[in-house]
């Protein structure tokens, strides 16, 4: 393990890492369905939502559509998918309501006490994809004590393209290795830490439902956790 | 006076708004005399530094120099002062521990508890002139509760420049109505409304000194308050 004495902020990928998307969207879409008389498998909705995330970003970032912001990721994502599940007559506003599910995620339930530790000792901060209404609103909606709010949206660059990993260091005037990536993905935390980051994993076996389960620590890893409490006791704070 | 009801974010000014910076100059000031057995009037000193502040700012606006954050800006200011001053034999990191006196902000003594109840109906964030790093540094010095730190780094303008007004409704995904600047000085507020957002005044007559006043709110403004804890009153937080 590197030294991690001189880590000054951590920055956290926040979907799946902090809040449980899967869950908020099967809630919000089992009361569209009560209200709307609807029949709709709402966890493989959910599943198959965020797994049109990755590509809908690759095209961004491979130059094939301009700069979108994930609200607006999504949205396209939701009107292929309403169609592919059968699912009609929706108003616009129940549309919009639906595709802003993910401004209203819940935390994990170790998410507000280990950040509230953390923020004594560290800064800390978001590194997501998410646009900063959409990361803004998730702060208000779970109270997570964030010191700032820094997305991809700032730099027209999703993750992982290094410009979004530097730009932490480069805002809060730090090295690289004064920073700390905290995410529930390998991948992510692999190229923070080709970007000279450091990395803390905390995996998130529930991520993906119950049957889901977590990768395997990358021995390279700076850090492993179980949760945030747990990470705050491993940071010191 | 407009509707303020629709209003949903608070963007807030910071120095001589939030935080009281003339102070802090001259705290940390009397201890580099103490400790260097030099004599300065730090009073003018920190006078002297603030004023330099926006003409520094307007070179870069202007396209005269590239792009420099606020802590580059005091700092070429600073070894203009230190030479003005007859301030000579400070080392290295001393000027830059007295550079960073502007990370050490205390706040006036309203803005935590009127913040604290603002945040509780609106976004409240930043905004200012002041780099991201400078911004969080004195958020977490003061106990600032922001949401969200917004920087006129992150667009690389300078108020009263459009580009920083419009970020905020930008990034936020609000019309620039819904966003309400809160500051102690009249021309931020009139170029805010310029630009679309709704302006409330909190005169800080203290800003320049015991011997400093404020000037008279102009009758545009959307709102005048006394300080943030009237101006939650004012504003049903």
């Amino acid at each position: 393990m590197t030294d991690i004495l001189s880590v000054r902020a951590l920055a956290f990928d926040v979907f799946g890492t902090v809040v449980d998307w899967r869950s908020a969207v099967i809630r919000d879409g089992e009361e569209l369905s009560r209200k709307k008389g609807i029949e709709v498998d709402w966890a493989a909705f959910a599943d198959e939502w965020r797994g049109r995330y990755a590509p809908s970003m690759d095209r961004v970032r491979q130059g094939e559509i301009h700069w979108a912001n994930l609200d607006a990721l999504h949205r396209a994502s939701l009107e292929e998918l309403l169609e592919e599940f059968g699912i009609e007559g929706l108003a616009e506003d129940e549309k919009d309501y639906l595709n802003k599910v993910w401004h209203r995620l819940d935390p994990w339930p170790d998410s507000v006490p280990g950040l509230a530790r953390l923020r004594e000792r560290y800064i800390i901060t978001t590194l997501s994809n998410g646009n900063v209404a959409l990361l803004t609103d998730i702060a208000k909606w779970a109270g997570l004590p964030w010191d700032l709010i820094l997305s991809a949206e700032l730099v027209h660059h999703y993750k992982p393209d290094p410009e979004t990993y530097l730009m932490v260091s480069g805002l809060l005037n730090l090295r690289p290795e004064q920073v700390m990536l905290v995410a529930a993905h390998p991948s992510d935390l692999r190229h923070a830490q080709e970007n000279g980051l450091r990395a803390a994993y905390v995996p998130r076996p529930l991520e993906w439902g119950p049957e889901g389960e977590a990768e395997e620590p990358d021995p390279l890893f700076d850090l492993v956790a179980e949760d945030f409490v747990d990470l705050a006791g491993k940071l010191g704070a």
